[in-house]
């Protein structure tokens, strides 16, 4: 009963430093080797890939598919779901944090990116190609803060993680930086006055172990 | 309604000539270049894809994962199957076919190269990973036909490929050889004894446009 949760390699965003939330943004090519260096970890540490949960993002479908590579878990069944996406930062997406910063101040813009219901400015045109064609146009935000993010992570969890780990599965969920710090939260029962301390870095894989009762036996940082 | 069939690019196999089956290498530099520009044509036919069906050998899932990549698809389900798996080839797997050739006689080898019905000599140790442990070991061959493929594959088509079809979805098949082999044959409705004739290039894609009783009304190579 093994979960790794892994955010994505480096991101051409994380390099240049813009808020990127749901833009479809590569992976740099740093990016592309911590993602097979975070496949050869959980090679080493003989974790055996059952299934991997992606979001519809390509930095993490792409940083799943080299971990699988590198894991010899290629053939695992892969599925993508919107609700592993980064959370949704409105109006802020596409800005660049130390512009925004001159602008709003620091401290707003902690509170943007650190807070759990502090909301940003929303969007007015989400620019999306045929990804999000199946989906409920409600379910679809124009900015949300950590709070609500965990809300639509929340059922991919209960539906189909926890039974695949109850089914004795090992499973990858590869999302990003605040979908991870959601579930960490949810799933250590972290205070939401301390979300702020949660941090996820790129491509570095956290292996929790549970019991039969999906209680947190261990928590390794490979 | 378009069904795309792609066989994987060059895999080091197909370099140095031996019989692969389910064994599972990998693709060459050449074989990756290939299975990019087959994206590529795909992309530039305007073809949207919506759902990707894959064998569980990774010449095959990544040659899907660079088509994906390159179509702007990367976000679409991705299913893998044994069903679509290479034709398994007993115990010629491994052996160099112009050896086998000097052997056997290259009309012996052209038989169970093409033929139909023919049957290679059964192997004695499958030698598998995890990756069948969920498979009755009834289904798993020792050595098949083209006949025996062929019926294996059937079940996709009927359960899955032709369904998505009659919803509407452009539906990419990346198979190989002889999988692919089996599903032009019943696709196109060639006699048994013509199958020698089929042959399926790596990397090609060949797109079917069918009317809404599943009928080809059109058939291109890209």
């Amino acid at each position: 009963m093994n979960l790794i949760l892994v955010r994505h390699g480096e991101s051409e965003a994380n390099f240049e430093n813009y808020w990127t939330g749901w833009l479809d943004v590569n992976l740099t090519d740093r990016g592309i080797q911590q993602a097979k260096d975070a496949g050869k970890k959980i090679k080493e540490a003989g974790l055996l890939i059952d299934v991997a949960y992606e979001s519809v993002l390509k930095r993490s479908i792409k940083t799943a598919k080299m971990i699988l590579a590198e894991a010899d878990a290629s053939f695992v069944p892969e599925y993508k779901t919107w609700r592993l996406n980064e959370r949704h930062y409105g109006a802020l997406v596409g800005k660049n944090k130390d512009l925004i910063a001159r602008d709003f101040g620091a401290a707003q813009v902690k509170k943007w990116r650190r807070g759990f219901d502090e909301v940003p400015p929303l969007t007015q045109d989400n620019h999306f190609d045929r990804r999000y064609d199946q989906l409920d146009p409600r379910l679809i935000p124009t900015g949300e803060s950590l709070h609500m993010t965990s809300k639509r992570v929340r059922p991919l969890w209960k539906d189909q993680v926890a039974p695949q780990l109850l089914a004795g599965k090992t499973v990858l969920v590869c999302g990003h930086g605040n979908s991870l710090r959601a579930l960490v939260q949810f799933l250590e029962n972290i205070p939401t006055d301390q979300v702020d301390q949660i941090d996820i870095p790129n491509a570095t894989p956290m292996v929790y172990k549970f019991d039969r009762k999906l209680q947190i036996e261990e928590k390794i940082i490979l």
